[in-house]
């Protein structure tokens, strides 16, 4: 028997990340998909390529530049929105929703996961995105689920899955340390710096995940730890 | 108090413009948005951009040509694959399918809508594309209203409304006909010829709407009626 196909939404950061390794360590046949949406900076994308490389994945990158003319006023795509610094959890970090970001974004990964034959399209979602993000809770993955079945009933339906939909980021960390996962290539960091900036909300979500599992953080942060 | 602002999904076709003239008709704010997802011809986009005109409505076509990459295999992006002539509702035009199409190019809108706190994005799927395109039935609609509605929880949420889903083309030519709809103005046709084919499934499926509720069909075929 075949393995399972998995085909990722691979950003180039942690959870993601964690998803190929996790994927990977269970035999899948694992491919990845990262979408540039416009996004400040390429980092992610570079750091998604790597990740790739690491594994040795077939991974397509997406040129859907397009995108940022649709969904502008958030900080994450439109360069005359400051990113926010704090807490992410912060109500402040609202500036960093891109509308309707992973509908788009999951859906896409669906086409190409019928056009690749894949079996499941797999997102690094995680509790800790619920209260700001209403994309990443399960809720959303229910309906995006059904969404997914009813829009391509008759055809080739990949399963979505969200294995980290109720797992803090801290359990998402400790789960791709456990797994060998090369978290040094991944990238969180909102501003597009040449290191994380550690102010960030990501930054302090990273930082904090690697510190409350005692994991040494491999990360560089402008002005160190 | 404001009149409701409606986001059509305009594709260029009789469907989505008699969507707008039915939003015009009931003195909705109008807009629209065209997606230029890497079809084989320009044609539907051109047409797109004559009816928003033709209503003074503001309309942006967005470039995600990169989509064509993703949605390989079907006779609408492929160019190594050729259309299927013959009826609509056949087999043959399964071949025409964009995998998950419809769900991508809604939530891409759903993210304008929320952009421009749009209250309502509308689609032009009707009756007559049930047979082949999932992504066109009442239960796919439901889906994605209830996604787009999880997916946005707490923030703007733009309703889905799809006014012809359970009406035939017939009828949607038929009520275009009595808005005063600019029908001529619309494009169908798979091919990218200076005039319609007349033998491709959306071709067939033009013509036998306006014979059959004996409207004159202002469509230019090539090689006559």
């Amino acid at each position: 028997m075949n393995p399972t196909h998995t085909l990722v939404v691979l950003s180039g950061g942690i959870d993601s990340t964690v998803v190929v390794a996790l994927a990977h360590a269970r035999g899948d046949k694992v491919s990845a998909i990262t979408i540039d949406y416009g996004q400040r900076h390429r980092r992610e994308i570079d750091a998604a390529t790597q990740v790739a490389r690491h594994y040795a994945i077939r991974h397509r990158v997406v040129n859907l530049r397009g995108l940022a003319d649709v969904l502008d006023g958030s900080a994450l795509t439109d360069p005359g929105v400051d990113v926010p610094h704090g807490h992410y959890a912060a109500p402040s970090m609202a500036a960093t929703v891109v509308p309707n970001r992973n509908a788009i974004l999951a859906n896409v990964a669906v086409g190409m996961a019928v056009a690749w034959k894949a079996d499941a399209v797999a997102l690094g979602v995680h509790a800790g995105d619920h209260p700001i993000y209403p994309d990443c809770r399960p809720e959303f993955i229910d309906a995006l689920r059904a969404c997914v079945e009813a829009g391509n009933a008759g055809y080739h339906v990949p399963r979505v899955e969200a294995p980290f939909v109720h797992l803090t980021k801290a359990s998402v960390v400790r789960l791709g340390h456990a797994l060998g996962t090369p978290l040094d290539l991944t990238w969180s960091c909102y501003e597009g710096g040449a290191t994380h900036c550690g102010q960030c909300g990501t930054c302090v979500e990273r930082r904090e995940a690697f510190d409350v599992n005692g994991i040494g953080d491999p990360t560089v942060y402008t002005g160190g730890r």
